[in-house]
Formats: C-alpha cells, structure tokens, sequence
C-alpha cells in the first residue's frame, strides 16, 4: 500500500493543530505529512530577526516542526528546547538584553539558513534533529508582506478604509478586512512545495488566522496554480471562533472568502465542530458552493476555549482520508 | 573487557585536539572518554552571554562536544551548525545587530542550561544531539573569574607586577605570568566531573592554554582533590610552542608550573612532540621531578604551524593507554 500524502497548509497555531491531529491518524492511515507555511509574520522574535537580519521568519516554521517531532523523549526535549524563550538577561547585565524573548528554535533555524543557505535543506535538518514525522516547507523561500484595506480602524470613524500593512498589525486590527495582498504581489513559491502539491492525495486548509495564515498561500500564483490543478482531494477545517482579523465574520463569510480570493479553488469536504458552526444551513450551503459536503464531528477541546483537540479532530480525520474516492 | 575510562581536561582549541586523538584510539582501545572544561573564559560570544545573562560561558564546552560529535552525516552538520558564527545583519537594518558574532552553539547550550536549570543535563542533552562518542561537563557549574599577577604588562615597565583580571586578559598579556588564580578562589567543582576523576583508568592534561585552560583545573580544590587521590594514571601531552601567555617559559618551565599550583600532583607520562621539544634532557628532569618518564612521537600537523595532527596524536596515545600498568 503506498502512503497517503497529505499537504496542510497554515501558520502558527492553527496548523500546528492541524499536525498534531493527522499525527494521531498515522498508526491507522500511514500518511506522509508535508507542512506549507506562512512567512509573512512580521511581530515577535520573528519580526525582530525579520528586521535585523532579512531572515526567513521561523516562528512559524518552528511551529510546525515542534508540532511534527518525534516522541522519543530525546527529540520531546530537543522540541521543548526549540520552543524555549529566552528570559530577561540578569538586572544590571552588561550590553543589551539581547537574546530575550528569543525562542532558541527561531535562532537555530536562522543559523542553519544562514549556514546553509537554502532553507529547504535547512528545515530538511532541523526536522532530522527532531525526529519529525514529516516535512516542514515555507510557502515561499523569501519573506513576504502582507497588507490589507480595512474599513474602520480607528474606533471613532468606522466607514474610513485605511491600509493597514504587516502580517501582525493585520492580524489585530479591530476593523473589517476588506482585501489582502502580499508585498511583492507575486512572490515565487518554494518549489518543493509545489512539488509536494502536485504529488499530494490531500490538501487541508485551516484551521488558522484566515488572513494571515490560510489565505495567503492561495495568493502565491505558483502555489495557487498547483493547488487547483493538483488531483489531490481537498479539506477545509473550519475555525472554531472568530479571531480578531475576521471579527464579524460568519463562518459561511470564511468559506466565501477563499472563493474570493482563488475563485477556481474546488473543495471537496469541510469539517467543522457542530457547536462552533450552529445553524448548519448556511455553511452547508457555503460549502456547496465551493463544491464541498459540509461534515460535522465535535473537534473542540472540553475546556471551553476555542481550541481543536489533537485527538479529536485526528479521530474526525480518520474516516474522511481514509475514505476511498 | 571493561571499558578504559579516560577523562582530558582543558578548554579550546587544545582540549579539542586532545579529544579528537582520543577518538582515533577509539577502535583499538575501546576508550569511555570525559571531557572536563574550564569555566573562565570572558571573551567573545561566551563573554558577552556571561556579561549579559550570568550564563556558564559555552564557548569550550560548544567545543568540546563538536570535537566529540558523531561522524554520521546528520551530526556532522548539526556540528557545522554549533559552530557557525552568525554573520553581521544586513545593513540598515532595524534595531542593534544583537547576533551578530554570536555561535549558533552557544545560544543553544544557553538556552538548554536555561530551559533544563542545570548545566550537566544541558550538556548531556546538546551530546546527545550531536551524537557524541563521550561526556563533557564543566569543571563547575559556576563561572570563574581568573587573574594573574603580571610581570612587565607595560612594555616601558618590564620589572612592575600588576594584577590582569579575566581569562582572555590573561590569555593576551605580553607580560609574565607569576602567579594565577580563581575567583573566587574555592569554586565547587561539578560533582561529576569529581566522579569521573575518581572512576578514571587516565586523566590527561593538556594541551592547551597553560594558564588560561590546563592550570584552573589545579586550583579547583574539590577537583585538585579528586585528581590526586584518584587511582588513574596521568599524562601531560606537551604544546608544541609556547603562547603569548606562555612567552618565556620553557617546556620544563610547563612542567614546573603544574607542579608549583599541586604540589601534590603525580605524573606517570609526559608525551611531548620531538622537534618542540628539542633538547630533551632538561624536559626528561623536569618530567621525573614530577614522576613520570618522558615520550617522544611526532605529533604536529606537517604544514609547520604549532598544532597537534589528531591521527598522529591519536597513534602516539594508543601504546600509551594501551599499556598495561
């Protein structure tokens, strides 16, 4: 039997959700993972090595790595150790504090592209030094901007449309996200990632920042031509609230938006949790629009906060990419 | 057969070269090697790390695992990765250049002595990344400062003594070493690093800085205690040329030095390269007020620079430990 090839595309939490649910469908389903993420986040550690360095932001990159590393507690350790930040140097210590607030992975990761020159075989590393159980690609190999038109930034004139530019100011912006575009408008996708595409018998989207992490791999052209000319089968997982770049958003809005922005975008299934979505007419109808089944099956942790439960959602995964076409 | 347990002491480059002898020896004699590291170092990447965050200064330990790495493609690169210097950021870039300079190596050490609390785990755990063929601990687990009354530090004073604080002043100073110690004067020693002493078939001194690397060890009461009531036999590998903090002692002068800072201290062998030594009979006294016989085999690299070959090292140390007593 050969093995299922799934590529999940995200950036931060959302993806890594993602990855940690399809590693509980390995045992039954014997999937190949491969990671697409985002590299448009411009806040943190990331931002700061972005701005020093011109680096390939590796928050997200690392994210997704740690969400994928091996369970032998040697490599458990090895991913705690990527996901550390650095404390506040000692009161009164010499020089800046300069390492703060740094997650050691992102400084890693930076080293290693800055070694090697090639951030494919960089992450390549970086996955063997974890043990991962997949692969970690960035959906280009060059950092991009993102910006968007929002109306109603500023509290007091809520019909004025300002743009608002970088992935972290998009990310918090209180008004509506009118459109999107990366800066440059047409960065090259990273090959292996097209590659990975175009062999792929799953693509999943979401869950994640619609913005600033699901959408903006559908606005690399390469990515965004591989994507729908991939015979792979396609999923949307749908977000289990609204975040505060698409407050106001209903979750039919969320499907219409990828039409929106790649209107020739097929997918075949959307998975959500039955509570999140509510009154399923609306979404189902969404998604037939897209060309997709809507599939309900509680994903969500018990706490109460809008967060996917790794088994579940892996639980909830099983049938769907197990099912035969 | 039990294994033949052989701990080397040092810092830098000198350690580094003893270490990758000691893996040459590996195959025929089944060797069970410890590094143990001084802890002075004030310079560079660890002195900043030092200054800013009180971190144990990782430069030579970085060293000494990498010099220990395992020879499979994946840990050599991760090695490579350990040992990268980030470069200069780009030009115009935002906020200080705050990597710059830095080893990759020593973020991670740092930050694994961050995450775990405790520079012995930290160590094993950076070991086992790099796949490493032996142990390497600190000789404590506090940082030392060290000074030496200097000898003409002005060159238009060359008979006033004056106090040179912090190893890499020390490791510079074109005056003359009279007397060294630590600060503070009675570090603890890390109790397993005094284990491995008490367990060991072989303690190897040197080669390395004399002052800077070798000697602090001697000065480390619980570790000075170790090495003299441990049932292991000793050699002292002779440098191949005096350093700057060095200049005007001879080889015997070396010799002496070790027994001036323990007098206690016993030495079975002292293995010195044939052409650095020159006229052997002074260094064949100096070697038998200490107890120990002198031998000599061609160790250097050929090229003519003082460094030591690690294959031909390695040779020369095979009959040495291979020896029964």
């Amino acid at each position: 039997m050969t093995r299922t090839k799934v590529v999940a595309f995200g950036g931060g939490h959302g993806l890594s959700a993602s990855l940690r649910a399809l590693r509980h469908c390995a045992p039954e389903l014997d999937l190949d993972i491969t990671a697409v993420v985002t590299v448009g986040d411009d806040g943190g550690s990331s931002g700061r090595l972005r701005a020093e360095r011109d680096a390939l932001p590796p928050g997200d990159l690392r994210q997704a790595l740690v969400a994928l590393a091996g369970d032998h507690p040697a490599t458990r350790l090895s991913a705690n150790l990527l996901q550390h930040r650095f404390s506040a140097g000692r009161p009164g210590g010499a020089g800046a504090d300069s390492l703060a607030g740094h997650a050691v992975g992102n400084l890693l990761l930076c080293g290693l592209m800055e070694l090697l020159g090639d951030p494919v075989a960089a992450l390549d590393h970086a996955a063997a030094m974890l043990g991962a159980v997949g692969r970690v690609l960035p959906m280009s190999c060059e950092p991009v901007g993102i910006e968007a038109r929002v109306r109603g930034v500023l509290p007091d004139r809520p019909d004025e449309v300002r743009v608002v530019r970088g992935q972290h100011q998009v990310a918090v912006t209180s008004g509506q996200v009118e459109s999107l575009r990366l800066v440059p408008v047409d960065p090259s996708a990273c090959p292996e990632a097209v590659t990975a595409v175009g062999e792929a018998d799953w693509l999943i989207f979401g869950p994640g920042s619609w913005y600033t992490s699901v959408i903006p791999h559908l606005l690399v052209p390469e990515l965004a031509e591989a994507i729908v000319s991939s015979p792979a089968r396609r999923l949307v997982t749908l977000n289990l609230a609204a975040e505060k770049e698409t407050l106001g958003l209903s979750v039919a809005d969320h499907l219409a938006a990828l039409r929106w922005y790649l209107p020739e975008l097929k997918i075949d299934l959307v998975l959500g949790d039955g509570k999140a979505v509510g009154e399923p007419e609306p979404v189902e109808r969404a998604a037939e629009s897209l060309g997709a089944r809507l599939v309900l099956a509680p994903v969500a942790v018990l706490d109460g906060t809008p967060r996917h439960d790794p088994v579940a959602l892996g639980a909830a995964l099983v049938p769907v990419l197990g099912a035969n076409r």
